[in-house]
């Protein structure tokens, strides 16, 4: 089964905005048994988008349209689907209600425009929106599925696990799940593909290998019917647990940072921050987790040598000694925060994010990042590249991960 | 003059790596007045890759391909466009020699496999790749270019800013920049539109609006001759920006938490941040900034009820009274965080993200943000959707947004 992706924005054809539905319904798609054949951004155009949704039509049983569904002039894809398949768009009252009470809810008259997002295809299936006021839509013709979703990932994303991913189910009977994923971190990709090939000859399934950052994920694809590779993929996925043990946090649509909220409600644990160059990233990370109220008590962002001293307790003599970015300041931190917020685990963080700050001893990129558990206080030091996003993302992802090893017993890598 | 983008690579199609390449591409066509019609990402099949190539050569004078480049059994791209231009593939003796430098430097032989790179259409010029052993090439084809890039951004960027382009160049002479993006918040996105066509008639450039969260992005483009083309972006940038006032952020590449920075900068003000709900996204936004630690003293993420009370200062029986999620505790939050931190300016803010947590009275998605200034402390109260992610997002752009106003004297929203 296969299927065409065409998102449809003059935003995405300039650049100025990435196309990130694409990666996202492709890997959903990849879960489903469903094959993209190809993806294409389209202009804001309906001869763009009906030549797009014709070639699709010749090829692929599923095609999935994603952006303009808004209210404004440029916003196409309704009407040029509809008229391409020859189907007549009618006001759906509901739907013009539900978009009335958006913008009442808000406190606003709805602007006329917006009516037009109550406009659907006759014999359209429409779906909620839980961010915003187009509907998305699923038709279908020919016994082909034609589904229309809002290009705004924050109302796309949802829509799509939500309403389209059971209709897809359905409608790929039979088929598994012929992808999975199993997220490394805290060792190197040549070191990894090392360590799988020293495993020999066995019959493993074809392996791809996606460096990301701090993580490296292993893509394994199944092959054969459904059943055959299901099985093949589950007894790889034990042979490379085995080889991996805590290197492998997680698979599939886990993150680092869920995991860790994971790991310490489980263990009934709190946390609390104490952030120097990461700048509250870290903070933000985990309390992008559902439930984080539950563990995570609070932090600081301590960017100023006083901020450290009168909030986090440090001695100013300390500071004075060893420098703001070094392991006893850190170490420091981390001790400062466990008592300053009776959490049961700290994380202290100091180091260089750049451009400015370095110097020849204390190099942009150097990071101290320290873990304070009650029983024991201890501190990795990082040498980082790749610029000020890069120092802070990377210094995140290593906390995290020195949380994980923490909570797990497996501690310092 | 328009170009179509053509990405090879089965990777892209099942989502395991992002296509950054395409939306980098896209905009450096834009800054040299070329246009993208089509944007397509093919797999790694030669008839795909033909199909896409086809297509392109009705529509555009520049075909530029991206990825299929490399040494292994499914790099493809060479062979497929090759023999759908009817050229012939010869080796280049030059490069062959090139790229067994490479693997001699590195210590290696080269693989048998790579000599394959060194296999060019005739006619082509080759160009340079600092960072592989791929050349790109770019070949005159019935007086359109075909362009075939490398896959890896470290490898395509350097070469399209330093060979591509200059032939670009030449080959759109008298075509000037076309296009221009004035950024737009705190005003939505069909309102923007009815303030615009309230001007009437006049001669305005065609205008795209892109709604990204907070913001709204009006995208111009010039028609016509380049200096008609300049001037009436001149033009409509002036009308708007009358029209609009501080609605307009900023243009191009401006964001809002750069903004911020830049104006707080300026004035020598500095920041201090109270955060509940926002969980440290607004710090790691203002923290993403280069020189923040010029204005940024730090900020506390205050998650529970006693954080604010130990570290901000705040009464007990105000939580009580008012509960966590109130102005009045917002206000005393950005009080407490402007005393504490000694910072000119202070932002307290107070929400539930959710999903847990709502009721009746206090909804998921109700946030309130209070800055204080030190003559004033002032709050706006929010109600927000869209889920977790999206309520922190929504939250710290108003809140970079209030920054912005009260630091222009435009203050409240």
């Amino acid at each position: 089964m296969q299927a065409d992706l065409i998102c449809v924005g003059n935003e995405i054809l300039t650049g100025l905005i990435e196309n990130s539905n694409s990666g996202f319904l492709a890997r959903r798609l990849w879960s489903a048994g469903i094959e993209v054949r190809e993806s294409v951004v389209a202009a804001d155009e309906a001869h763009a988008i009906q030549a797009a949704l014709n070639r699709a039509l010749e090829h692929s049983e599923i095609i999935i349209f994603t952006g303009g569904l808004g209210p404004t002039d440029d916003d196409l894809t309704r009407d040029a689907v509809a008229s391409a398949l020859g189907l007549q768009l009618v006001l759906d009252r509901d739907w013009l209600e539900k978009i009335e009470q958006f913008f009442k809810q808000r406190g606003l008259k709805m602007p006329e425009n917006n009516s037009k997002q109550a406009m659907v295809m006759e014999g359209a299936t429409l779906l909620e929106n839980r961010a915003g006021t187009a509907p998305g839509s699923i038709v279908t013709w020919n016994g082909k599925l034609v589904i229309l979703l809002p290009g705004p990932p924050s109302e796309l994303k949802p829509m799509f696990d939500e309403a389209v991913a059971p209709v897809l189910k359905e409608y790929n009977r039979g088929n598994l799940s012929r992808l999975k994923t199993l997220k490394c971190c805290g060792i190197g990709e040549s070191t990894l593909e090392d360590k799988i090939k020293s495993l020999g000859n066995w019959e493993l399934p074809p392996i791809s290998y996606v460096a990301r950052g701090y993580e490296v994920h292993l893509q394994l694809k199944g092959r054969g019917s459904a059943e055959e590779a299901a099985a093949a993929i589950e007894k790889a996925e034990k042979r490379l647990q085995k080889l991996l043990g805590d290197h492998i946090y997680g698979s599939d649509d886990d993150t680092l940072a869920g995991k860790v909220a994971e790991l310490l409600s489980e263990k009934n644990l709190t946390l609390s921050l104490a952030e120097s160059c990461s700048g509250g990233l870290l903070s933000s990370l985990l309390t992008d987790i559902p439930g984080s109220s539950n563990f995570y008590l609070g932090g600081m962002v301590a960017y100023s040598g006083e901020v450290k001293i009168d909030s986090l307790g440090l001695k100013r003599s300390l500071l004075e000694q060893e420098g703001q970015v070094s392991e006893p300041v850190a170490a420091a931190m981390a001790r400062g925060s466990r008592a300053k917020f009776k959490s049961d685990l700290a994380v202290g963080i100091t180091g260089i994010a750049g451009p400015e700050g370095g110097t020849a001893q204390k190099p942009v990129g150097l990071v101290y990042i320290a873990i304070d558990n009650g029983q024991d206080c201890y501190c990795k030091k990082l040498n980082l590249g790749g610029g000020r996003l890069a120092v802070k993302e990377r210094t995140a992802q290593v906390a995290l991960d020195m949380i994980r090893r923490d909570v797990l017993g497996s501690a310092r890598l």
